[in-house]
């Protein structure tokens, strides 16, 4: 088969690999329909952390289940699969309270027990504690919210929900990337009142107000501060999304939280210095982290399917999986908010 | 009247002071009946922050209102009332949301506008926004707790509260001070099943047993973490409280939260530095701070009352106003837990 290989910073190939198999009881192997680059893979490309050796990449995947171990309940051949972006087996006591990034026996994909998942096929162990099939398989129109579930659309969820967000309330999202945009969904989703969006960038600000934004901040910093505090009367956020992971994004999500806000934070961080005199101070708490997007997979499943929600809009570009060098340098050049990849 | 003053770290004395008057509409004047010093009233004891000029001290009291400015509406002269540790007005949009700590008018005692708590009587502000009455004037033997409930109840309570602790949950409480063992109380009151108290001191072990600990751990830092990892079969803790402040018992907390978790926290924090990459890989969350006793006072009040918390016997020592210096010494040696002042 053909698969995604980062071999150095600014260098992914595709390339042919053996074709997978089942081994365990658990196991499945799913034909990829579509697949795409997350923010989180721009790191190794931009070569922070350095690849240290050849390996293969991707981690957002939808497909058709090919074959299952003797063991799998749970999907079935032919049935469409969502992918959340890490193995998880399902019956850990982590995996149980709905924490499935935090399993105690845990799987990255393209690490050698799962393939990666920007290729032609993926073998995954774990099947029934990872992939959630659909009722049947979709018009071709949903896939791109389905892969959302994923990552993108569960990890804002996750932010908004980790923000405690509830109707009502006066949510910011610091943060314009697809994460971020799928925070905003999440929120507004969750009856936010008044969700304001952080963008300087005219296309994500189009599509923020497309998913329910109410307000489009585009001044950074104290600037930010300043205009959040103005459209609260001074008294700051209920509930913020940091999806971002930087010292600046943290900073700011903090900046305008109001006293007894949570600041959902689902940015990787990086350089972030959390302000614990401040919470301390104003009594606002910061919660997150890496998304149980299995955890809320099928609510959103459900949302996708009856059309309540349609994430997927943060596609704005598609191309085959031939190109994924050309999708990967569109991302990190800022050309493209999420490149869809089709094999 | 006569009051405590700091002068410098180790001087603390009862001094003359001017007798308080009502001033403004909102005042009242509160006849000290029972007093105490607070954890966080040693940090000055001890030099930090340095005293740069005597100042009055003491910021937990209970007493009889003497005299209202006409504008009070909810007490009045002969109430026996507590006061939380700030003054605050009661109708900010922080003070309406329960989270009087950060009130838009926040006053401090001993500050200007309210006098220090360690006296014999107390004027200060938003009366009605500060100071909550019992029903009638309670017995003497309910003073202790009443007194609690200026502070060190409130605080625990938000502890608990902070870190979501629900019915079933095992919890762990890091500081086994007047704050940690409030805590374990909190958390036993809301139900928690397994509440495992870290403390190395013989009374204070007794006391979190009488409090509802289920489980002592004597044993600190990584041997903490083993203990509490053997404890819940390698899972860790629903809910951390985080009662100290320093960099050591945050580690701890962390260390002992299974992922999902919230510590709650209410030390002051002094030198710790937030563990984000294990918040983020464990979904971990933090939350707390100053605590709005304020918010709590009715309830908590009411539990006293009952009979169905009994905090005072956190004060194992009791002495006269005339040897508050005594008190200090006590505390900062360690020979008490909560020293008790009666004017």
């Amino acid at each position: 088969m053909r698969a995604t290989v980062i071999h150095a910073p600014f260098d992914v190939r595709l390339e042919e690999l053996p074709d997978p198999r089942i081994e365990g009881p658990g196991d499945a192997v799913v034909k990829v329909v579509a697949s795409c680059i997350c923010g989180s893979d721009l790191w190794p490309y931009r070569g922070d952390p350095p690849v240290k050796q050849p390996r293969p990449i991707g981690h957002e995947f939808v497909g058709i289940v090919q074959e299952v171990g003797f063991d799998v309940r749970t999907v079935k051949p032919g049935d469409f699969v969502v992918a959340p972006f890490v193995v998880s087996d399902g019956t850990c006591p982590h995996c149980l309270a709905g924490y499935q990034t935090a399993c105690q026996n845990l799987v990255g994909y393209g690490q050698g027990k799962a393939d990666g998942g920007q290729g032609e096929y993926v073998k995954l162990p774990y099947a029934d504690g990872t992939l959630v099939a659909t009722p049947e398989v979709p018009d071709d129109a949903l896939v791109p919210s389905l892969l959302t579930l994923s990552d993108v659309m569960g990890t804002g969820w996750h932010a908004a929900r980790s923000a405690r967000v509830k109707a009502g309330d006066t949510v910011v999202v610091v943060g314009d990337g697809a994460v971020g945009l799928c925070g905003v969904l999440a929120a507004s989703r969750m009856g936010a009142e008044r969700v304001v969006a952080l963008s300087r960038h005219e296309p994500r600000q189009k599509l923020a107000k497309e998913f329910g934004a109410t307000d489009i901040i585009s001044e950074r910093g104290d600037a930010a501060k300043d205009a959040v505090l103005e459209l609260t009367k001074g008294v700051g956020a209920d509930a913020v999304l940091e999806c971002v992971g930087t010292a600046q994004s943290m900073t700011t999500a903090f900046d305008v939280a109001r006293p007894g806000a949570t600041v959902g934070f689902v940015g990787v961080p990086h350089g972030v210095e959390v302000p614990i005199s401040t919470m301390f101070r104003n009594n606002i708490g910061l919660a997150g982290g890496a998304a149980p997007c299995r955890a809320y997979l099928p609510a959103l499943m459900a949302d996708v399917l009856s059309g309540a929600i349609d994430p997927g809009k943060v596609f704005d570009s598609e191309l085959p999986l031939a190109d994924v060098a050309e999708g990967y340098a569109a991302m990190h050049e800022r050309r493209a908010i999420k490149v869809l990849l089709r094999p």
